[in-house]
């Protein structure tokens, strides 16, 4: 044969290896997981709760699964995003209401030293986060916090925030919506923070995040248009036990499949263990220190009790490779 | 012709002209309106809204439609039929606590006079709720609900009080739906009740019920298994301007039709009505005494601003027919 001939088999052969490696690439949900334990579990469970013949099939309208954010799908360290949005929003209040400048907590806050900050007790941070998210519209809040959004930088990897998900969650969720489930994000964080974002970077859209949320005041403005204020009142604390509750008061059903990463998210998956037919509870754990940060059950910070790990899956803990 | 041939011909042309007329209800979505102004702005408010080419077309995403319950879309007269569950459960947790037997607001219900159960004040009312709705498990609440919903017939009618829903509100409903609008109840009613057969009688599935709500307790049981309990503390007052301040909390998205009945519509109606680009603000009137009851704006119950009357449509009142 002549050389081009042969040259046209090798492009040919190269050509269809390429087309199976993609085939294979599409037919693994979830490719940057390990072939372990828990990349089982999630596809054994998805499979037996939606395929008609399973006798523990699950009715597509039933099928909802919930995510906490940070930690589980996002970077939550060395700081929550959300607080980096407060602290960073301090020195436009206080030039609101100079007053502010020489009491605690917004003096640390002004002076810059971020050791000091790391140091705030709960009720500081309370105050800032009062400061900074309420006593405004909510058009007000969304438009100042979709600036920050669009221009802040995670210090480490000069990033924007939003770009901080970890890869194989997004995979799990894009999975579990492939297959039928409603997804949710369930988080400690601010409903109308994470709201903003959530359709954009995971595809949930803002009526399925359920989060910490304060109250809000319809009131009408000088001109008579009617407007939401948010009010210093907080109406749902969404970490704990108060993420099942939180999810009985925004769903009214209980999840079929819960993925957490912390303490906060114990009695979430519990709840969704205590469920009839097939649940899928899983933990992130982070191991990683060069690629991310270690901490979590392993690195004895937030430590599960043995129930519930156990229960999560022979192996609840999803590797970060 | 013969006559047998030329009764075929008639023949003929009789299923001609049934497959005709059955071809016109299929492309009128709302065969039971009136052809009034009323009917012709949401058929245009619909098209307005849906159409690409249109310069008020809205993303899928961001269609919601929000729709009162008592009064709007199922009866309320004489009595909302929450209320009455609630009079009918007092026997029950008159047993369980004997003591109750002896204290008003409980003596007069059990004594099953109605007219005097008609006068009975917001706080005697708040008792009953109290008493009936709540110190129970979220599942053992649900399943009592049930129950009743099964059996519990209307006075007037002797049909289930979730036969009693409007037609024409049905067919509005799947209406908005087959165009891409996600249906919301927002109901004064409570959100634990609605939820329980809004699917079945509206195709509107729980996730999508915002009602008046009451906390509710993460605990666990004698054999460690977590339930919710229900709390006699109330969330979310979901009435008058409650209603855009729950739709914010369990949406966070501006409606762009909005669809009641009274003035603890008011507000919600106002809401949607701020928004940007084509917005449906619609009353329903009830003015059939034969057929159902005389009330509402026509009737100077219940008055609406002329304001918001003037802005809900050329002719806000939705005929009963």
């Amino acid at each position: 044969m002549k050389r081009a001939v042969i040259n046209r088999i090798w492009l040919a052969a190269f050509l269809v290896l390429v087309l199976i490696v993609r085939a294979h690439a599409q037919m693994d949900p979830l490719p940057s997981w390990n072939n372990g334990a828990a990349k089982k579990a999630i596809v054994e469970f998805v499979k037996t709760t939606t395929e008609k013949s399973s006798a523990k099939f699950v009715a597509p309208e039933a099928r909802v699964a919930v995510f906490d954010q940070d930690g589980t799908l996002w970077v939550e360290h060395p700081m929550y995003s959300q607080v980096v949005y407060c602290l960073d929003r301090v020195p436009a209040v206080v030039k609101a209401k100079p007053d502010l400048a020489n009491i605690e907590p917004f003096k640390t806050v002004l002076s810059g030293n971020r050791e000091a900050m790391a140091k705030f007790t709960l009720p500081d941070l309370e105050m800032i986060l009062a400061a900074t998210l309420t006593g405004m519209s909510v058009d007000e809040f969304s438009a100042e916090a979709n600036k920050w959004l669009a221009s802040a930088k995670d210090p480490r990897w000069k990033r924007p925030y939003t770009e901080l998900t970890y890869l194989p969650m997004q995979e799990v969720i894009k999975y579990m919506r492939a297959n039928g489930y409603k997804t949710y994000i369930v988080t400690g964080g601010g409903q109308d923070f994470v709201r903003l974002y959530s359709d954009k970077v995971y595809g949930i859209p803002p009526e399925q995040v359920v989060g910490s949320a304060g109250g809000t005041n319809f009131v009408y403005d000088k001109s008579g248009k009617p407007m939401l204020m948010k009010l210093p009142k907080l109406l749902l604390n969404d970490d704990n036990a108060g993420k099942p509750e939180g999810i009985h008061l925004m769903i009214g059903r209980r999840p079929y499949a819960a993925f957490g990463n912390s303490i906060g998210d114990k009695e979430m998956l519990e709840y969704t263990q205590a469920g009839d037919g097939a649940r899928l509870m899983m933990l992130v754990h982070h191991d990683d220190d060069k690629r991310e940060y270690a901490y979590g059950a392993k690195s004895k910070v937030g430590t599960f009790p043995d129930t519930l790990m156990a229960n999560c899956s022979s192996e609840p803990i999803i590797p970060v490779e």
